[in-house]
């Protein structure tokens, strides 16, 4: 089994939030991770809004998320428990993450 | 002469935004356009940092940002005076520019 490469918070580069974020539909996973009180897991995201996501475009998805620094994901049997980095995120960048989800909010408003 | 393209201010995507700020040399030159009290010219730009920018490439930056909604370009007989549009975005995603490039500044701080 491949282990789940996080980077350190000093890795954390600007360029590779804005990248993963700017997909659409990782920006809506992030957001719903961000807004959970809990760890989600990668089936809890097998639609995003009414659409269906195939399994192994979740997965890419999710890795690109956690290589740019933005959420946590830990093995638990078979399934991948996420949370989100925003604590330390703010620390390094702040205020940014926070202006993505408003933004991302705002955007999904309009359709 | 193709005409440029500036998104309405309706028009204008998160997803767009964030992708054009994704490549770090985009970033630095919206960043410099955005700080500038006048327009910029392109040909400004032929250097980012200490790196040589070749002219298309620059051209390709600046259609990114564009259509992205970041900059207003106008054509001055042969060149191109680019102005950023932050106030407009800044009414439709309150806080988002500001955040972005203070986190830049930050980025570019730790190399």
């Amino acid at each position: 089994m491949r282990p789940l490469l996080h980077p350190s918070i000093d890795d954390i580069r600007l360029a590779a939030i804005l990248h993963a974020l700017s997909d659409p539909v990782r920006a809506a996973i992030f957001a719903e991770i961000a807004g959970a009180a809990c760890f989600q897991t990668c089936s809890a995201f097998a639609s995003v809004g009414d659409r269906a996501i195939p399994k192994s475009s979740l997965s890419q998805h999710f890795k690109v998320l956690r290589e740019a620094g933005l959420i946590r994901s830990e093995r638990h049997g078979v399934e991948l428990r996420n949370t989100s980095r925003c604590a330390e995120i703010d620390e390094r960048f702040p205020g940014l993450i926070p202006a993505i989800l408003s933004a991302h909010v705002r955007d999904a408003g309009r359709g």
